[in-house]
């Protein structure tokens, strides 16, 4: 069973937002056993659907096409399948009626004929209910493939995916199952670990396919396979999970069942009932933000003093001055001083703190952009760290995250 | 002048990552005047490679390729794009030395085969220097079509497309003018936007596109035109923005010329030497994350108490107990306190405050989800407001921070 995106739209091919739509539902697809063959994005022009349709359907059982079922002029989608389907727009009451309450109980300017527009919709569809919006998902039956027209708005498209598409394609069909388990590994670049596991890579049986995927400083191993039986093929990528770690036990820290480092973190924290918090400088509250991206983080989580300016650092975390003074803004002094403050003025039983200079130019100090120090206080000791994360400021911010949670993680295994 | 955008690896279509190479490369081509038709993303196979080429072709001028130039088993593009160019692989004796002399510097493993076998190269590709990594990139000339293929890692491919791909295009065609113009608004729905400038909007000229971009809370309304003369398309774009906004002065904050809003406010800052903080509850650093991503930040951000506890609402912005207990911590009076404490302690002119319940559920006090209180500190008075964010978590989050930075900006534009 495959599957395509299509996500219409121009505001993609002018780079002005990221597709995340279709991250969401090619996990969401890949979850239940239906593979995504190709994703793609086109703009908002009545031919060019046309032809990605007719394209897609050569190769895919089922196409999602996402984005252009505004009420306004641009938005082309539900007139071109009328068009592609040989229907005519029929106007449904119930859809209406739901444009209706929406209107009169959450939006403060009177309902137009566009908004009532958005209840014509093609006869032969069999119509998604948006709880969140007012454009009706459409599912069409044609020749034996099934074509799901959705909204683009974000929050929308995932309640009808999860509360309309997936329960009707898993109703429909007997899917297969698929299986991904994710080896994360630290300080080791692609080719000296793919040298390493190269006897045991080669002879990985045929249905299991290997991955490496770099990135921000960590190399992810990724196994696949598919099949009838999510046991077996469990079973099956397990065991080979099992044969390769002691290859790079020095490197491995965990396999990731999509699950990122900061929740599982969180998790432990819960299970002894400890608490977190930082003192930010270089990664300026991307600490923080990836923590409290996730509910129930503040079980665990006390904050994070981010400390731009010197004072801060003194008034907030009690770094001395002098400190600073005789050592620099970026050494190890101020980083363990910082978790320090952090840990004592959050009460907090672990701190993570970071200092460091992510350019694009040098500080004062005259530490060299990329340098950075991670301080981790744990509840019996105080350890820091030093790297040279390069010079782009993006990715010396999130290696120093990763590189963050990964120590803080380590230690809270092994203590 | 037409382009596609090819990305290749499994990685996109499981939903493992965000395509964000497409995202830049959609702008830096939009930027030149070349206009992206469609962006593919596609599994690393041969035969799938093969056709997304041939389909590709058809439709663009340039063709450029993402991923699969690793040095492990699992990436195909090279060998691939030889055989669909009838070409074989040379070893390049630059290329090796770069190889070697990136593994002498910056890797503390030995280089072996498969980081060498990255020199040997198709005959037919002109070469472009990845200066950041092991992959050369590849151009070649086909039928009069240009295919250029990068390596996925975002840095690396930055910079391939900034320094050879880019300078190369320039060099080789006239290429038309594209401008763009997006006007931000917020607190108007699409349709309602829709409405009040109806008559403007059928009066637009015929090159010049429309677009509704709604997104947390805001409408961002896009003109884009394109022709042979920037002038004159800049000049006709403007002219309608011109036009459009008396009829959305009430809605209207500014337009965005690619850069964010945070980037406005530090311009502004910088101006007046003036400095900003936060005390972030609700949000959890996210504001402080997007201020400290533009390199210069701080100039003028001082930092962010990331407050998720309430004892550290206490030690660390001086909130008094009392007055938690009395208000409740979601509370405009909690709000104030936070936003006064963070310009006290941070010493700053400015400070924003975030409390609220980003969900999923309720907390202690009993306020609803998405019930955020934002406070700003100017440096003549203290404002508050309250809102309603919706109940999923991460557009609390992210609404909340946009909110901020708009009020700040205004308050900033109107003392």
């Amino acid at each position: 069973m495959k599957a395509e995106l299509i996500s219409i739209g121009d505001e993609i091919l002018i780079g002005q937002i990221v597709n995340t739509n279709s991250v969401f539902l090619a996990k969401q697809f890949n979850r239940i056993g239906v593979e995504i063959a190709q994703i793609t994005a086109i703009s908002d022009q009545k031919n060019v659907i046309i032809d990605a349709l007719d394209q897609a359907r050569k190769r895919a059982d089922i196409i999602i096409i996402t984005g252009g079922l505004g009420p306004t002029k641009d938005d082309l989608t539900k007139h071109t399948l009328c068009e592609y389907f040989n229907d005519q727009l029929v106007k449904n009451e119930a859809v209406l009626l739901h444009i209706e309450n929406i209107f009169k109980k959450y939006v403060n300017t009177p309902i137009n004929e566009m908004n009532r527009a958005q209840a014509n919709l093609p006869s032969k569809a069999i119509l998604l209910h948006n709880k969140y919006g007012t454009a009706a998902g459409m599912w069409f039956l044609d020749q034996g493939q099934i074509f799901i027209s959705l909204p683009g708005v974000p929050y929308e498209m995932k309640a009808l995916i999860n509360d309309e598409v997936l329960p009707k394609i898993k109703e429909q069909f007997v899917l297969p199952a698929i299986y991904h388990k994710t080896i994360m590994t630290y300080g080791l670049g692609e080719s000296a670990i793919a040298e390493r596991i190269e006897k045991w890579e080669e002879g990985l049986p045929k249905d299991i396919k290997l991955a490496y995927l770099p990135s921000l400083g960590r190399v992810r191993l990724r196994l696949s396979s598919s099949g009838v039986d999510m046991a077996i093929i469990k079973k099956a990528v397990d065991i080979q999970v099992k044969k390769v770690i002691p290859l790079i036990k020095d490197i491995y820290y965990g396999t990731e069942e999509d699950k990122p480092i900061e929740v599982l973190i969180g998790e432990k924290l819960i299970e002894k009932g400890q608490t977190l918090s930082c003192a930010e400088s270089c990664t300026g509250g991307a600490i923080a933000t990836r923590i409290t991206a996730n509910s129930g983080a503040s079980q665990y989580f006390s904050g994070s003093a981010v400390t731009y300016s010197p004072s801060s650092k003194t008034k907030l975390l009690g770094v001395p001055k002098s400190l600073m003074d005789q050592n620099g803004l970026v050494s190890f002094a101020v980083a363990e001083a910082m978790a320090i403050g952090a840990k004592k003025n959050y009460r907090s039983d672990f701190a993570i703190a970071t200092t460091g200079n992510a350019g694009p130019s040098k500080v004062d100090q005259g530490q060299d952009v990329g340098t950075v120090y991670i301080a981790i206080a744990s509840p019996e000791k105080l350890e820091s760290f030093k790297f040279n994360m390069g010079n782009n400021r993006t990715r010396v911010i999130h290696k120093t995250v990763n590189q963050a949670f990964e120590i803080l993680f380590r230690i809270m295994l092994n203590s």
